[in-house]
Order: C-alpha cells, then structure tokens, then sequence
C-alpha cells in the first residue's frame, strides 16, 4: 500500500491519528497496549544489530509500532502501541468485515474509513478488532531478505528465510509470553466511575467496559446487573414471606409465591433477550465479527479446520451435489455431537451419580457430626478431580467436532461441563428433598451454600489470583536475593513488570475455550437453579441471592481492574449457552416445585398414585421436554441454504466492495449534505 | 424518466423486452394479465373522443400497457399486458425494494436491472410485483389536463383535474371490477404437469407454482406435499396397529405409538421450517417484499396507517424521548392485541363453550336416531352463522389493532377464528373421550368426521364453485333471453368473460384478511390436531387422513386452475400463523393422548388422584404452558431498536442507492469477467 496515499488519507482522517492522549504536561503519549516479554540478559551483546532484543524492536517499529522498552526486575518488556495507520493496514490485511453505514458488513479499506460505522467512544476499531490486528502484526513478522543470526545470552539463533521471528523465539524460550496490557488511564476511571462505585447499586458504565473490555465481558456485567436487579422483587416477596406468619393462609401464599416466582423467571429471560439486542443496537458488532475469527489467544495459530469454505470451492460447479454434500457434513456434525453429548450424560448418570448419591446417603444416615466433616472433606476433594477430569474429556471430545467456530465450541463446552456441575450441586438435594422429604435437611444445604459458599467463593476469587500475584513477586524477590542483592531493596516499578505477574482471567476447567467468564457465569447460573428449583422450600434464599450478587458486582470488577491482567477480548456480543441453561433450570424448576408443594400439603404421606399413572406421566414429561428441546437441535435453516447464500452474497460482494466502499463514503457525504439540506 | 432512455436501456436489456410469447404461427403475442370489465353499452356513443370506454383504453395505452378489447355477452372487457419497459417504470416509482446480488434489497431502478436477482423462470419480476406495478398503473390514471366530459350509456361524467380515473369510474359503477387473468398458455401447462399428474403423489412442480401463483399458495402446497409424505408413515404404523391383533401386548404397543407419532409431529413441524428456508433460498424474495406492502386487493387503497415511520419522522432529533415513544407504541398495541384476543377467548368460553357442550351431551343422552339426526341439522345450521359472526367479531377487532402489516394482522385473524374452530371441532370429541371415557363413540365420530366430512367438503369444495359459475352463465343467459335473443345460441366465446363469471379464490370467513388458503390451511390444521390428539385412540385415522391428502392436492390444484379465477398473489412466504397453530396442537396431543391412555390401562377406572395432587398437576401444566408461549407474545428484539436500525441503514441506503445499484451492476460485469479469468 502506497505510504503517501495513506498519509494523505490520514490528513484528512477525522480520528486520531494515533491512538494518542495528551498528559498532563501537554505532550502526546501512545497507548500502550500489547506487552512482549524477554527474559533479562545476563550478558550484554557488543554488536547491537546482532541482539534478539535490538532486532526484534527494530522488526516491531519496521511495521509500524510505537515500541517501548523497559527493563524490569526479573524480565526485559517490548510494550507496543499502534497508530490507526498500522491498524488500519492490518485490518485490511486481515480482510475484518465491519458495518457499513448501510447495515452491510464489507471488508475494512484504509481509503473508505467514513463508510464504517464509528464505535460509541468515537474511535474506528473496538477492542477486539485492535487486538485481532495486533496479533496479526507480531505474528506476521518473517525473514523476508537473508539468514540472519541473532544472539541471546551466549545463544546462537538462526533465523532463516520466511520462517517467522516470533514463533522461533517462543521455542527458544527468548519471548515468554505476548499478553495484552492494561490501559492505566481508562483502568483508573473505571476503577472509580464502576469498581468503587459501590453505592450505584446495579448501574454500571457497560459503554465504557465494552471498549475496555471488549463485548462478551461488558454482555455479563449487564446480564449480571439486570438479573441482580431483577432479583430484588422476589428477595421482597421471598422475605415477606419468611418475616410475617400466614398462618393457616402460608399453604395458599405458598403456591402463589411459586407462580409468581416461575412469571419472573420467565419475564426475565425473554426480557433479557431484549436487553441484549438493545445493546447490540449501541455497539457496532459486525456478523463476522461475532461469530467468526474474534477470539484467538496469542500464539495459537487460527485452526485450518473450514471444510465447509473447501467444500464451496471445490464444488462449486455441481448445484446438486454441493447440496448433498453440505447435507452428510452437516448430519455428520451433528451425529457427532449428539454422540458426544450421549458419552457425557452416560458417564454422568453411570459414574459421577452414584458417587453423589452415596455420600448424600452418607451425609443421611450418619450420627457423628466429626464422620461428617471427614466425609465432607474427602467428597470436596474427591469432586475437585472429578470436574477437572470431566473438563479435560469434555475438550477432548469437543475437538473431535465440527462446531462451527470458537465460540460455539465453547458452547458445546459450556453443556457438557455444566451437566457435571449440575449433578454436583443439585443431585443431593434432590435426594434429601424429593426422595426423603426431609425439608430440614434442604433448607439447611440451601442456607449453607448459599450463605457460606458464596461468601466462601467470592473471598476466594479475589484472594486467590491476590495470593499468587504475591507469590510470584516473592520469587522473583528471592531469585534475585539469591544473586546478592537486598530483598528489601528490590522494588517492583514498572508497571508492566507487576502486569506480567498477575494472573490471567482464566477458567478452572482449563482455558483452551473458555476463561474466567466460565466461572462467573457457572456461580451465577448454579445459584439462578439453587433459588429458583428449591423456590416452596426456602423463599428467602432469594434475598442472599441478592444481596450476593450486590457485592459480586463490585467484587468482579475489582478482581478484572485491579487484581488480574486484562483479558483477551472475545468476539461474541450475546450470553450464549448461559441462557439455554437458564431457560432449563426454569423448566425443571417447574418441575421440582411441584413436587415439592406436593410433598409439604401431603404431610401425612397420605397421597398415592397408581404406577401406571406415574409412568404415563413420567412419558408425558419427557415428550414434553423432547417437544421444546428439539427446535435447539435442529435449526431451522440447513447448513447448505446458509451456504449458499453465503457464497453468493459474498463472491458478488468481494467483486465489488472497494467500488462499494467508495460509493458509501461518497454517499456519506452526499448524505450529510442532504441532511444539511433539509 | 427519459423515453429515448429508456429505449436505449431496452436494446441493451438481456431480458425479453415486452413479456411476449411466440404462437405456433411465429408471431409474437402479448401475456394479459390484468382484465377491466365495463358494461356492455347499449347506446354507442357518436363522438368516440367522448366515449368512457374509449378514454379509459386510450389512457391505458398512454400509460404504456398492451391494450385488447373484448366484448362479451353481457360486458366488455379491457384486457391489459405491459411490456417490461412498463412495469420496470412503476417498480422504480413504486420504489420497490428487490434482491440485488450483493445480497441486500435496494430501490429497483431501470437502468441498473443487472445488479438485480433474476426469478427462477429468468423474468426480472415475480407475479406478485407485477400485479403490484399493475395496480399502481391502472390506480395512477389521474386527469392533470382539464376537466372532461365522459359519456357512458347516456351517463355524463366529469373527470376533473386531480381526479383518479379509475376510481371515479368505480364510484360510477362503470369500471364493474378489476381482476387478474390467467395465462392460458402456463395454465394448460401446469393442468397437464401438475393437477392431472395423479400418479406423481406428491410431488408438484413448486417452482412453477411459484412463478405463476406467487409466493404463498406455492408454499402451501409444498407443505401440504411435505405433509402427506410424511404422514406415510404413521399411516403405515396405525394400519399395521389395527390390522395385526397384538393380544396382550396391545397396550405395550400403544405408547410406542404415542411416542413415534409424537417424535414424527414434531421432527415434522421441524423439517418443515427447514424445506421452507430451502424454498425461499430458491426464489429470491426480498424481505421488504415478504413484509410490507405485498398484498393489495385492487381498489382498495394502502392503508395510510403507519405511525412508525412517522414516529420516526418527527422525532429524529431527540433518541432517548424517541426510544421512549417507540416503547409506548410497542406495548399498547401489545396491550390492545392481549385485550382483542382476551375477549375472544372470553366470549369463546363463555358463549360457545356451553352450546356446544350442550349439543354433544344431548347426543350423548339420546337414544332415537331421529331426533339425534335433527339435532345435527339443527347444530349444523347454527354453527354455520356462530363462525360467520366470529369472524366478523374478529375482523372488526383486529382492525383496532396495530399490527405492522397486513400479513401479521391475516395471522393474528386466523389465531382468534382457529380458537373458535378449534372449540367447535374438538370440544365434543373430548367431551365422549375424556369426561365420559366413551371410546366406542369417540372412534365413531372420528371416522366420521374423517371420511364423511372430509370426502364431502372436498366435494363441495369443487362444486359449489362449480355451481356458482354456471348459476351466473344462466343468469347472464336468462337476462340476454329477456331481451330477446334465442337462449341456446348464446354462447361465450371469449375466455374473458368466462374468467369473469368463475368466483374468486376467497375466504369463507370474508376476504377482508385473508383468501382462499385460509379454508385450505384450517381443513389440514382441523384434520392434523383430529388424528394427533386422538392417535391412541384410533390409529388407523393416520391412514384416511394420508388417501385424503393425496387427493386433496390434485383437487386443490384443478380447483385453482380449472374452476376459480386466478387469484391475488400475496408476498409472504412462510405458512404463518398455522405454523404455529400445528406446534400448539403437537402440544396438546400431548396431554390428550396421555389421558387417552390412562383411561384405556384403567379400565376398571381404579386409578385415582388425590384432588390437591390433581391441581398442583394442572397448575404445572399450565406454567410449562406460558413457559413456552411467552417467547411468541414478547418478541426478542425491541420495536425501538429494529425501528432505529431501519432508520439508519435505510437512509444511508435511499442516499446512495443509485450509486450503489451502479456499482453492482459494473460490478457484475466484473465478476462475470473474474469468473471468466478463472
């Protein structure tokens, strides 16, 4: 691409040139927002053009970064900020589809910049689209001249010709690790404008988090916000409830608190929907954008894995072969699938149930209050393995299908793991609850996890990733106090350096697909089946729920501002699998309520139903379930119509996007001055 | 526009010019489509300049239409054909939205026609958007010289300035009706491809069904074809069931029957959303097409109702106050549809419920066959007139309402006039099944409703149209035979007029909403919930139902083709409301056929249920009820935000669509070449 054409291009840009912020002294500062790690030198290299870090600097400004060095303590950081200019490159590069004025995904073009929708904040890319380009520059970097040799400590390294820098010295072990940094302006006011603004109660700053943190994490702090909210009328009622004696009017009260209890779960996650899209409508979220290449963590290279784009190029002559083709892979997926999912809820129902129900039983029949604590101990061991284990079968299994992208992989993750959890958390329960009637029982499991373990977990939450960011400096401490110097004097001051020792946002059950958003989401959703399933035996546990979820708020933003690093952005703008599993903790709490209030109003054990009945009714439920969970499995466009719209669309498209572009950036114009003709 | 233009557009035009056809003598004839019919005068007027008929045939040929005049026995007829040239014109002012290949819907204009998908036939327009342009072109005549005098029959009219032509005529009771012709060339062809074709089943040559009828007749015949291949196979099963004594496995294999013929109603409703999505991919319908303005009866006039778009108009300035007002609007027509709907369901239980329970618990009680059959006389006469003043009662409702077109506001009729049919057809079959247990009349009544009525309505289906039609040719004869001509020699020689006398394709309900397709989706929807609901109590109904329709398809077809006139094509492309009204019946089969059971294991009618467990029970069925319905009520995405999407993309659109069409269209060129390079 020709330079003068883009800095002409750039003279006329009404956006900041470079991602630029004037600091309090006036003068112009980047933002940094990618840092590279490279272990500190032990030896200092007397020819520079030689160094790995002199030449890998060199490489980064050659393309077009603002580089920064800093020496740290420990490690030696390459903090990188890119002008619009390098980004706008990139996304061309990249070919990043995003909305047109007209409401048409095109490829993004440097020239065309007007015809792009802007982001709320002004600027042309989102976080994620910043990100996607950075990784593309730092991995895009070859030996494009001659085998050069590069040296590190005494290391010898050759770097041959078309064989990438950053991927060689990430073998070598000279790059440690590539991670997006935080931006400490923006972190510091959203510190105090959403972390510490613990008397706004639900409100948040989404906007601000979406361009700080990307959609899908600023999705489940308003999903979060909405349903706390939300929660606060039946926390009302729930204590009312619990506070006034009905008393011979609490049989009647009871079943009215159920109904309106099921009304709300249902208004919610129908109104959530709508919550969802109106935040879509704010944010420029491109098709592609959300369901294509969005998340990729650095250094894994984007999967080759696309049979159906293969598919559309080799058959493209034969209509109806193309069509019998797309029709075998899509039913193969889904064969797959559904064989995997039936792996899983085997292994469930025959290995982990058993284990559940019999430390239930235990926890029934034992006397010794110590026997318990030491069984309690052993099961909380016992099931740390077990949902670990499950993960990794669960992934295993997930690679061997062709879900369509990241995040529907990680979807088809988020069943299958949920489905552990599931068992985990409700089945004893169930069991004291639906098989032994003991209401003592549940309503004391119910206080105690919801009271104690979300206490318990959100301590560990934040104190955890606290603990090991302190560990870590503590090493690096005694590493360097080892060689000699004074531990006292040693002080962590650049920032990136203690950046580099946070945590990262990640998930328990391994971030291969998902990160940390699994674990809040799972804690949510786990709680949404705990309040709701068990709503007739204890009312006022949704009165903890909220009052939890009140400081879970706070706490998570906390913990992703000031404890973790910032996370890698991800492209998906909706809750994805969460509200399924919503929608069916709603189903069985219907379920189970009944069978509670079925159980409270027949004290006596009095009430009988004849086996004949309880199986057609067992059937009828099940059908029932088939009815409404078929419409999920199936969906209502096949795979090849979707296809070939696709391909049509899109080959006519990419014939003509540049002479597209010009026309909307040009109509732009014409459209502005028709406004000021009106 | 620019005649010489034009003109030069035309011999570049890839398309055939003027819709023509070659005639086995080689010449070319024009397709008319369109036919006005205007008495027979009696007094021929001297100074043709003056002569109504005259005029009108002179300002269709000025408007650009291919004008033949026929004269018939009783009336004179104006047939209209218009070249492309013609119709492309009153598209672009129309403002027709089509297909273009980039994928999106864009204004049609003339010049650009090759950025625009092509039908499956080859034309540039569907039939719908011709009898659209017609419409607008024959409604468009207004006079814009100076006043003239119009003489009809000794009649003088003033046509004054501003004055639509067409209308006044009307207003006059000179232009009699407006209507579309059929093409006797295509219509001979499909009697020969399609309603002759016995021996095909179901298969039906659907494309051309589309081309020729339009979008939603076509749909409901590959849904009906779908629908009766499909039910092959429970017929198959239910059969088998009756034919084979299973002794005392009966009542093992019954569930099993319940269960596949569940599974197969809902994999049904399933595939059939998915054929539908593969039909739709096949004709390029644009989405504007499929909601906005679409269907139009001729005369009457768009309704000028459309307060989104003005929302949208004034108060562009101001979003948040926009938003608001949005929302209102929203949830009031909610409301108002909920209060429409709430009445009729009040009114149906309150006032059908009981006559019709009245009537079968008579039947029930009686014992002499006489008056039992006047007693169905009687019931079948009132409820004749009950569905007459329902619909009415319904018509008038709905008009309140603000659905957003007139597609929508035909669905939300056929919701309400279902309900009633619903009550009238099924309400005294559970009442011999479910309250009395009586299976033995229960079986009676399904056949014969199954076989009686069905044969039956199929037959008068076809010949009360039938009838009619030779009713008016006796008239028309019998008036002319009063004025002195020999009876037997008049003869009507001109297909026109025979077109004329036939009736049109319409609703037993009043063609405000809906035409004929409501008959024919409420005879399929009535028959499907018949044999579903009561599956476990007479599986060989699978079987009638499967003969019926293989019947029922030819019929329809020669119905369409043979005795009625062509009728209005309407633009949406989906089965609508019925779809739905099949997933509610699904629901219900459900619950019916588990009663069904129950009362067939409980002969002995031991089984009994503790009157508490017996509500707990309804009230969950009731909930999972409203789990599932509520997604319908409360659609996922605002009206505000689709609104405000509309809006944005829209102008940018109408600012620049010229360009843009100008462009895909090169554009176009460019691909061919692409294409050609590889």
């Amino acid at each position: 691409m020709c330079v003068s054409l883009l800095r002409a291009f750039c003279r006329e840009c009404p956006f900041d040139f470079v991602r630029l912020k004037m600091n309090p002294h006036g003068n112009e500062e980047p933002v940094f927002e990618i840092g590279v790690v490279i272990p500190r030198r032990v030896v200092q290299e007397k020819d520079e053009s030689c160094d790995c870090a002199y030449v890998l600097v060199k490489e980064f400004e050659k393309v077009g970064f603002v580089v920064e060095r800093v020496i740290g303590i420990a490690d030696e950081f390459i903090k990188l900020a890119a002008p619009l200019e390098t980004l706008g490159r990139a996304a061309a590069e990249l070919q990043i589809k995003k909305r047109t004025l007209i409401g048409m995904d095109l490829q993004f073009e440097v020239e065309e910049v007007k015809a792009f929708v802007k982001q709320p904040d002004g600027s042309v890319f989102s976080w994620c689209e910043r990100f996607q380009c950075y990784c593309h520059l730092i991995y895009g970097i070859v030996n494009n001249k001659s085998v050069k040799t590069l040296k590190f400590d005494g290391k010898e390294i050759h770097w041959k010709i078309g064989e990438n820098l950053l991927l060689k010295l990430e073998s070598e072990n000279i790059v440690k690790q590539v991670f997006p940094l935080h931006d400490e302006k923006k972190r510091k006011k959203l510190l105090r404008s959403w972390a510490l603004h613990w008397w706004h109660f639900t409100n948040q700053p989404i906007d601000e988090i979406y361009s700080y943190y990307g959609a899908k994490i600023a999705i489940y702090f308003a999903f979060l916000g909405m349903y706390t909210r939300w929660l606060l009328f039946p926390a009302a009622f729930g204590l009312t409830l619990q506070l006034i004696d009905f008393g011979s009017l609490k049989l009647v009260v009871l079943p009215v608190f159920f109904i309106v209890v099921i009304l709300w779960a249902i208004m919610f996650s129908q109104f959530w929907k709508r919550k969802n899209s109106a935040l879509l409508a704010r944010w420029p979220i491109s098709f592609a954008d959300a369901t294509d290449q969005g998340y990729r963590i650095p250094g894994t290279k984007a999967s080759s894995w696309q049979p159906p784009i293969e598919l559309m190029k080799v058959f493209e002559s034969d209509r109806a072969k193309e069509k019998e083709l797309f029709q075998r892979y899509e039913w193969l997926g889904r064969l797959m699938r559904f064989r995997n999912d039936a792996i899983i809820i085997f292994s469930i129902i025959c290995l982990q149930l058993p284990f559940e129900l019999a430390y239930a039983h235990l926890y029934e029949v034992l006397d010794s209050d110590i026997i318990k604590f030491g069984l309690t101990a052993i099961y909380l061991f016992a099931i740390q393995y077990i949902t670990k284990i499950g993960g990794k079968v669960s992934v295993k299994l997930i690679k061997k299908e062709n879900n369509e992208n990241t995040e529907k992989r990680a979807d088809s993750l988020i069943y299958k793991v949920f489905g552990l959890y599931f068992m985990q958390t409700y089945i004893g329960i169930f069991y004291h609850a639906l098989l032994h009637r003991n209401f003592y029982t549940l309503r004391q499991v119910l206080i105690q996890r919801l009271l104690l373990s979300e206490v318990l977990e959100n301590l560990l939450e934040n104190s955890l990733p606290y603990l090991k960011y302190s560990y870590k400096k503590y090493r690096v401490r005694h590493k360097k106090g080892e060689k000699g110097e004074a531990r006292e004097k040693i002080q962590f001051t650049s920032r990136v350096e203690k950046e580099y020792l946070k945590p990262s946002y990640s998930a328990s059950i391994g971030d291969e697909l998902e990160d940390g958003l699994f674990d809040d989401f799972l804690e949510l959703a786990l709680q949404f089946g705990m309040i709701l399933m068990f709503a007739c035996a204890f009312p006022p546990a949704f009165a903890f729920a909220a009052l939890n979820n009140l400081m879970e708020i706070r706490t998570d933003a906390l913990k992703l501002l000031a404890i973790l690093r910032r996370p890698v952005p991800r492209a998906a703008a909706t809750v994805g699998a969460w509200l399924n599993i919503f929608q069916f903790l709603i189903l069985m709490s219907i379920c189970t309520n009944c069978a509670l209030l079925a159980w409270l109003y027949d004290e006596e054990r009095k009430w009988k139903i004849e086996p004949g009945l309880a199986a057609i009714l067992i059937m009828e439920h099940v059908l029932l379930l088939i009815k409404f969970g078929f419409s999920r499995i199936i969906p209502e466009e096949p795979a090849w119509v979707r296809a070939n719209r696709a391909k049509h669309t899109t080959q006519a498209q990419n014939m003509c996007y540049k002479k597209l572009l010009r026309t909307i950036s040009g109509g732009d114009k014409g459209f502005g001055e028709g406004k000021k003709l009106e």
